[in-house]
């Protein structure tokens, strides 16, 4: 990944305003032509989806079997089926024991088991509720969802701030050892959302290596984009569950993956993993929530994708769809906003991190809204929507076609400029 | 409904000595056999899944937009497409807005609506967590995942004495109004599991007229079973949430149901229904855990089965796979247990519902299982897992095959005699 670091340069009074009163003209001719662009969730487009259509056709022709016999039409099989499993052992680092195949969504999963820690607690310890106040620690920028369920649950954010190398891990330690209350920490360890960073291995490790006061402190390790690289050098992350085995620390970890942006955002698998002893902890207390989840989405997904292998075949058409639109926004952050903004090149993931000067961001959005191109909302990649220096903007360049997403940039450039210079 | 009740004819002391001696004969010859049967659970049998196999072939052909151009592959519409809904609102009595199409389990809907009121609370309400105790009015026999559901939780069950009409309704008006810490009631209105009892006009009247002493306290209509009829003189249900309607008591009753015995167990609809104002409300909270359940199962689901009318045709090929199975039950009841055990004649649903000599249940199931039968566990029908007299047994037919059912019957029509002559 390529970081750049750039200011805005001097000018003159006279050419502030003189450039001033042509980014003014520019975007007053853009905005007459009243698009209606959407730049903000990281939502796959459907020349994507398009490439999963078979498994809408003749994906079962009629077949209910699992390879071991299980009928998937009937009740049954809580953590889902094995070939299923075997789609995401090896994308996230977990053996057999260690998943549940879930519903179509993985934010579910992480809310729900948040719900039941709060409600009933995690193995071993009381339920969360019972603690006077209950903390999360949350690096930001962020993923907004992640920040919602600790807010809607009344959990009290403790914001901490990113580095090249992932979360700031000094402050993660002394955050997670200072207080028996501090639950949690979220974290988005490969491809991060928004800023595209993939923790380095000495990141991954001391995650394993953390001494929580609170000995029912679980890590939520989101690893949304493990397999969604748009580069021919992509990253690679250390497996969590594996370097916490080799300290004793495997009951701290729970792992969170989908198919949502591999196969359909709405009719995906969605998993969970974390040591034996947890899964089966998990697996009785959702027990009396579920008899099972879709087993037949399961057999579809095994059968469409045949192994991991074909998984990660199945990501390169992806990554032929999604590099042209990421080049496509770094084109012009690179020729219009040098000297300006600030952002990363990532190697995969589903967004563009731009930093605009200090107290911009919301200025800018509201821009770019006026001209017809939805952004995030500005600061919702912090804790309760407040980014402290208001300038983060999260691009998500996977939704519009191609054409669209460039006539979407170009609002998205003048109207940084605009503010900039205002 | 034909209730019988019956009661065991007198015998001399050698009458019923040679009578054992006979039966205990009979036992070890059936139980030679090492028979694995189950009529455990309510679980549709092969055949019955087999009626819906074309949705699993053609039924969407690649086709993945709804009516109103939803592309049901992405992400969205966290209320489910309206051909989905469509299925249902007949069903159910509920209108468009009154409605939310969830994922394949309605026990994971009424599971999260239980967990989200006790941490976050309902329209209006505060978390019930907040209340020095939480308890719900059983009434019981009833299904035991409701139970355990509340078991879970920790909330304390009222238990309450089924009628011919539905539950003791003096004593659901009773408990209602006597404590603001009940805070709900469960029921399954219609062929209820296990009596197969649909509620009368008047019950259902009286739940619409509760006057529960807390202001945030749900009637949890688990209409599990509205259109599963077995006879030609199926029962009707009145629409609880019009009745709530007429007397302004709208917001006090969630509704639930699902496609899990019309379609596929593992792989079906589930819906909440509710009033307008509390779908929004509900959204609104559901809105933390998930962008929206599989639409395309949805969308699948309205394919295949067009709409009610097509709905209740296929539950016409159900009904003929199931009828023999409950005549081959009851024929052996009224054959052989007349006059030692009572149950009723249902309808519709998917037990048969046993009243075995007081202390002999456990002792029955025992004797089954030691014989190679499979029973749900005595006790399951009650909160707790405690029949405060030992009586009953729920029968589910379902599963087996009918040459298989015959066999476990004659398994378990030994097994109450030997008991009842212990």
């Amino acid at each position: 990944m390529r970081c750049i670091k750039v200011n805005y340069t001097n000018l003159t009074e006279e050419q502030r305003a003189k450039l001033y009163a042509e980014l003014l003209t520019e975007y007053e001719t853009l905005k007459s032509k009243n698009l209606k662009l959407d730049m903000s969730r990281g939502k796959p487009g459907p020349d994507q989806l398009d490439l999963t259509n078979d498994m809408l056709t003749h994906c079962l022709d009629g077949d209910h079997f699992s390879e071991r016999g299980v009928d998937c039409r009937n009740y049954g099989v809580l953590d889902g089926i094995f070939e299923a499993k075997r789609l995401f052992m090896p994308m996230l680092g977990l053996g057999r024991y260690e998943i549940i195949i879930g519903g179509n969504s993985s934010l579910q999963l992480m809310y729900d088991t948040i719900a039941r820690a709060m409600l009933l607690g995690v193995k071993g310890g009381k339920p969360w509720r019972e603690s006077p106040e209950v903390k999360f620690i949350c690096p930001a920028p962020g993923y907004d969802r992640h920040f919602a369920i600790c807010e809607a649950m009344g959990i009290k954010m403790l914001t901490v701030p990113m580095t090249d190398d992932g979360p700031d891990m000094d402050e993660v330690e002394r955050l997670a050892a200072s207080d028996p209350n501090v639950k949690g920490v979220w974290c988005v360890p490969m491809y991060s959302n928004p800023d595209g960073i993939t923790y380095s291995d000495e990141t991954v490790r001391r995650f394993a290596r953390l001494q929580p006061a609170a000995a029912d402190f679980r890590i939520f390790w989101d690893n949304a984009y493990p397999v969604h690289h748009i580069s021919d050098t992509p990253d690679t992350l250390l497996g969590i569950l594996d370097e916490c085995k080799a300290v004793g620390s495997e009951d701290m970890a729970y792992i969170f993956g989908s198919t949502s942006k591999i196969s359909f955002p709405g009719g995906g698998l969605a998993v969970i993993g974390a040591s034996e002893q947890n899964i089966e902890f998990l697996k009785e207390q959702m027990s009396f929530q579920t008899i099972g989840y879709d087993k037949l989405n399961q057999l579809r997904h095994a059968k469409f994708f045949g192994d991991f292998d074909g998984v990660k075949k199945h990501m390169e058409l992806h990554r032929a769809v999604l590099k042209p639109k990421f080049d496509a926004v770094l084109e012009v952050l690179r020729r219009d906003l040098t000297g300006i903004g600030e952002w990363r090149e990532p190697n995969g993931g589903y967004f563009i991190s731009f930093n605009a000067p200090n107290g911009t961001a919301k200025h800018i959005v509201r821009l770019c809204k006026d001209a017809g191109v939805v952004m995030t909302p500005a600061g919702a990649t912090f804790p309760y929507g407040r980014d402290p220096l208001d300038r983060n903007i999260r691009i998500a360049p996977t939704y519009p076609p191609l054409d669209e997403l460039k006539q979407a940039m170009e609002i998205f450039s003048v109207s940084v400029r605009l503010a900039a210079l205002s």
